[in-house]
């Protein structure tokens, strides 16, 4: 039997987890978490299931004054992967570097010397890191979306984040004020991804 | 500013994601989550990040009566590994199977004709929907844990769970009443796994 208290923390946790939702990048706008938030949202990330304490993921933050040398690295791999991409197609992807007020890469380290521990389980943890991140901005207030594209798995990405031969790039997460927030769309319900052996 | 309800709603989601901890299916025992605890548990993992839609996972509750069969598949998997296999680490092995009073298992589904989403991106999901499980677990009182191993990967598991090609398992998640705790463990803090570019 739940007491009153238990159940205001459970019902506080299930409103957390089904009131989330994603917010485009597009539409995160100032102000974004200041030093304490960021802490509150980094942080969660360590609270997350990890097999031998690997740690088999870690953050790069990129900040507002180096957010140009994303935008080089976004058209730069446009470019590469065609030659024949328009000043607007390159001038749209720079634009992308510059949304979101605080945005971090999300990197997965896939080491075997880490330890004994499968490339898909590391990213499993990454998974459970990054929702504790979500859900933190989200109790904080603010809109947080994730972001990848064919940009991120790009070379270009690899050189400008130092990323070791056994680093694989995960997905940016974007955090910020929603200006624009669309319908909660649905979601798929239990019965839907569930069945029994 | 944050009202007092916020205050109170971030605290609540702070103490619950740091509060969380694993619990080794051995020291989860009954009762086990009853049905409507079971819906709000495995209902949190449809709130999980899902770019375009897919549903790139799904669950399979392995109920008390067909542990049997997942016993059988764990001392087989032992076998083909390892043919000297003596009667008592096969008998451990089945014992695993026994573990924990609910039992799930979480699978991905990277069938590239679901949609143009890379494997990673449907892990992370994925993660984010085991992330989601785990705290609403433990906020409705129960320990929780994933566990993997070899057996995971093995043809046997393939065939007692009816794996498509393009499905991959993922982990066990158990669900119980902890019935013993150890000392929390030392998590890494923010700035052990964040850098600035």
């Amino acid at each position: 039997m739940h007491s009153t208290t238990d159940q205001e923390a459970l019902d506080a946790a299930l409103t957390l987890i089904h009131s989330r939702q994603y917010i485009s990048p597009k539409w995160l706008g100032d102000p974004g978490p200041d030093a304490e938030q960021i802490e509150k949202i980094l942080s969660a990330a360590g609270a997350a299931p990890d097999h031998r304490r690997l740690t088999p993921w870690r953050l790069i933050i990129i900040p507002p004054e180096r957010r140009h040398l994303l935008a080089e690295a976004f058209a730069e791999a446009l470019v590469e992967r065609d030659a024949e991409a328009t000043e607007v197609q390159k001038h749209e992807a720079r634009a992308k570097a510059a949304r979101g007020p605080f945005l971090v890469l999300v990197v997965a380290r896939l080491d075997p010397e880490l330890g004994p521990i499968h490339p898909q389980e590391r990213i499993i943890s990454a998974g459970c890191a990054i929702q504790n991140m979500l859900l933190v901005a989200h109790a904080l207030g603010f809109g947080a979306g994730l972001s990848s594209g064919r940009a991120l798995y790009s070379q270009q990405m690899r050189l400008l984040f130092g990323l070791g031969a056994h680093e694989q790039p995960l997905c940016f997460l974007s955090v910020g004020t929603v200006t624009r927030r669309k319908a909660a769309r649905p979601r798929p319900v239990m019965a839907d991804y569930t069945s029994t052996l």
